[in-house]
């Protein structure tokens, strides 16, 4: 039986997991693939962390870069998940020395994934990243091999587990942003430290940024893109949303508009009878258009070791089983630029909270000002705050583009009896 | 460029579509594959029916089995459909004169898939069948490769789009099954001529006993499983299960339990606010419990040309791009015999309707029965008909099971003032 030798860099929550499935399934795997799998080095910045298996100090390698001075490997696993430095340093390494590659690293893939798919193809070896996106849910590999000859017009969906947990949880709880991203936290749901990535949609942008690639065929797109997060979204928000028959989804979506391109993540009020309103908790959920196949849902568990180590196996074995694959399904050479769709015509009806003093002539300002940006209201809610003399003035407005809500929401800054920025949900 | 030769034999609805798709679709393919391909060889039983293309009567063959003697063939699509006959044949002879092969005959794999999945391996071939199950949805593809080292324990989902349309339409129009039934031929969802596959759970055990066979490592099973169709629903049954807050589907269910092999076929009353009673219409779902990766949801479009094709490139790139696959995943010498569960253990909640004489007496002889094989009644609904002194007895039960139930059903039988078989539908 044919021996592959095996290294794996980062030992954190991901590689600690998968380190222990490499383990318990040799077995299978080599029923599976007919290859005796051989673990050869392994490295992480401390050694002597408490993991679930023994680390064996003579595959140790502190430095992770001397792997490749020092022993034959077929195939690594880069676990460490930072878009540059060390991450991009072991991949290039690797990559350049005809390695197999295989990372959930989407930082990495979404802002270098052209230059090291080149890499891969022309040392004719395998950059696998089905972790990047949706942990266990294998997206990737649908569109690239699943609905392979489709001619796929949009993807969206539940991309981020975190903002998605919180959401849902502040609409059972009652609770705040606050309490409920503290408990996300203890739970291992969101970053101790800094969960910023998740909570501004940035994460959720990578992963978009990787699906459109895939299901467009193109170069990895590096514009400016509407991308808003749910720290402004506050139980109010959800509330109100409950009473109006919808729910606040963090959405990451990616679509072709007459030929041009149109990503983008922000919350969303989605319909709750909806699919999508109803895939709660860590849940992700991806929804596909394509032709002929029609409209493609998969959900699953989108990030936690466990599903993240299913992805990563899936990429082991299809790498064990097969024969050179393109990283992004088409050749390098195949893979277009598209131009970006004009974000001031992206039109939706739209939700705004305003805050304001509850005094005469306040209500006036604001829908007048709507008027004059020609946006029309299709509803309009005021609760009063009889204490604090205060009032939230919730307006729906009929279909409204990107560039005249910008537009009104400016005239709304110089008028004191608004107390902050108001919030902005688009519908979907 | 390296061309492949291709033939295609069986131009109904499906491979009339897919022949099409793969004159559209060749620039694509060759971008994708690297391959030319050229299709070399057709069949059909009438070479003069009206097509999406015109025949070139050059390439055309009235048995499919010239084809073999006259043409150097790389992979063939069988679209025929039978489970034995002329589509076993050409699948035999293919694989024996190491063709590829591509089908979505899901009777020819769930009868002989064992069989013809060795004769592939030992001619060092392919033989794919994704389309079989679940149309559009990747499902296959996800267990043997996406979801590759997972351990699976249970799959469920909908399999049959026939009868889930017609369930779906019989609660939305409150139609009788008849009705609905002509409605669904008419609009090309349900075999005009006999839809007695689909209806009576054959088709969609045929596909659990594919998904098990992949999902479990094991060989296809031969016993006979329990399998009920949804002939016997009655619109009575649908508006019942609404008040209940339920609703009814038809689910293909297979599991280990206690390493026994249980696979079934039957409807089910869902809770509403379930992901799987919200798949309606023509949709298919498919629902797979696996470790590490949790709960993994696929949904898509199960049948029609559009999504059947999708299937079958999906198949067609896979074999172009990659090198020989066990058609099951693992090599046949590694599939594993697994005995079967107890059908009469297995246990579930109970809705029974009773058409009854409204007569003193009946309900006390009805209850009676219950508790003397056992049975709790959790709760009892009586619906007069006074206009016919006819009733209705709708009994939910405490989890009961198969035994007590199928002991206490032939209590029945002797009753004349029991109209006709009790209707049993087994909570999910």
């Amino acid at each position: 039986m044919k021996k592959i030798n095996v290294a794996l860099v980062g030992l954190g929550q991901i590689g600690n997991y998968l380190m222990n499935e490499l383990n318990k399934k040799k077995k299978d795997i080599e029923l599976k693939t007919g290859k005796k799998i051989d673990i050869v080095a392994i490295s992480a910045k401390n050694p002597n962390k408490k993991r679930l298996f023994k680390i064996n100090k003579k595959l140790f390698y502190k430095n992770p870069l001397e792997i490749f001075k020092q022993k034959k490997i077929d195939i690594i696993f880069e676990c460490v998940g930072l878009s540059d430095g060390i991450s991009k340093k072991i991949v290039e390494t690797a990559l350049k020395n005809k390695i197999h590659v295989i990372t959930p690293n989407k930082a990495l893939i979404s802002k270098h994934g052209d230059y090291l798919s080149k890499l891969a193809e022309k040392n004719k070896v395998n950059l696998e990243f089905e972790a990047s996106v949706a942990g266990g849910i294998p997206i990737l590999r649908t569109i690239k091999e699943g609905l392979a000859t489709n001619k796929i017009n949009k993807v969206y969906g539940i991309l981020n587990g975190t903002c998605n947990y919180i959401l849902s949880e502040m609409e059972a709880t009652k609770e705040t942003f606050l309490n409920v991203l503290t408990r996300a936290q203890k739970l291992g749901y969101a970053e101790p430290g800094n969960p910023k990535l998740d909570l501004n949609g940035y994460d959720a942008l990578a992963k978009i940024r990787i699906l459109s690639s895939l299901s467009f065929n193109k170069n990895i797109s590096k514009q400016k893109c509407l991308m808003e997060g749910i720290e402004n979204i506050e139980s109010k928000d959800i509330d109100i949303a409950d009473q109006l028959n919808f729910r606040i989804k963090l959405l990451g979506i990616t679509e072709l508009i007459n030929n041009k391109l149109f990503e983008r993540v922000h919350p969303c009020l989605v319909k709750k009878n909806s699919y999508i309103a109803n895939v709660s908790g860590v849940m992700n959920a991806v929804i596909l258009e394509g032709s002929p196949v029609g409209e493609s849902v998969l959900q699953g568990e989108g990030a936690g070791p466990g599903a993240t180590s299913s992805a990563l196996m899936s990429d082991f074995l299809s790498i064990l089983r097969g024969n050179i694959k393109f990283p992004f399904g088409v050749s390098s050479k195949k893979r277009k630029s598209i131009s970006s769709y004009d974000l001031n015509k992206y039109s939706n009806s739209l939700y705004f909270r305003f805050e304001v003093n509850d005094k005469p002539g306040v209500l006036s300002q604001i829908t007048q000002s709507f008027a004059k940006r020609n946006i029309s209201v299709e509803r309009l809610i005021q609760i009063p705050d009889h204490k604090s003399k205060k009032a939230s003035i919730i307006i729906i407005t009929h279909k409204t583009n990107e560039l005249d809500a910008n537009r009104c929401l400016k005239l709304f800054k110089t008028n004191k009896n608004i107390l902050k920025i108001p919030t902005r949900i688009r519908l979907f």
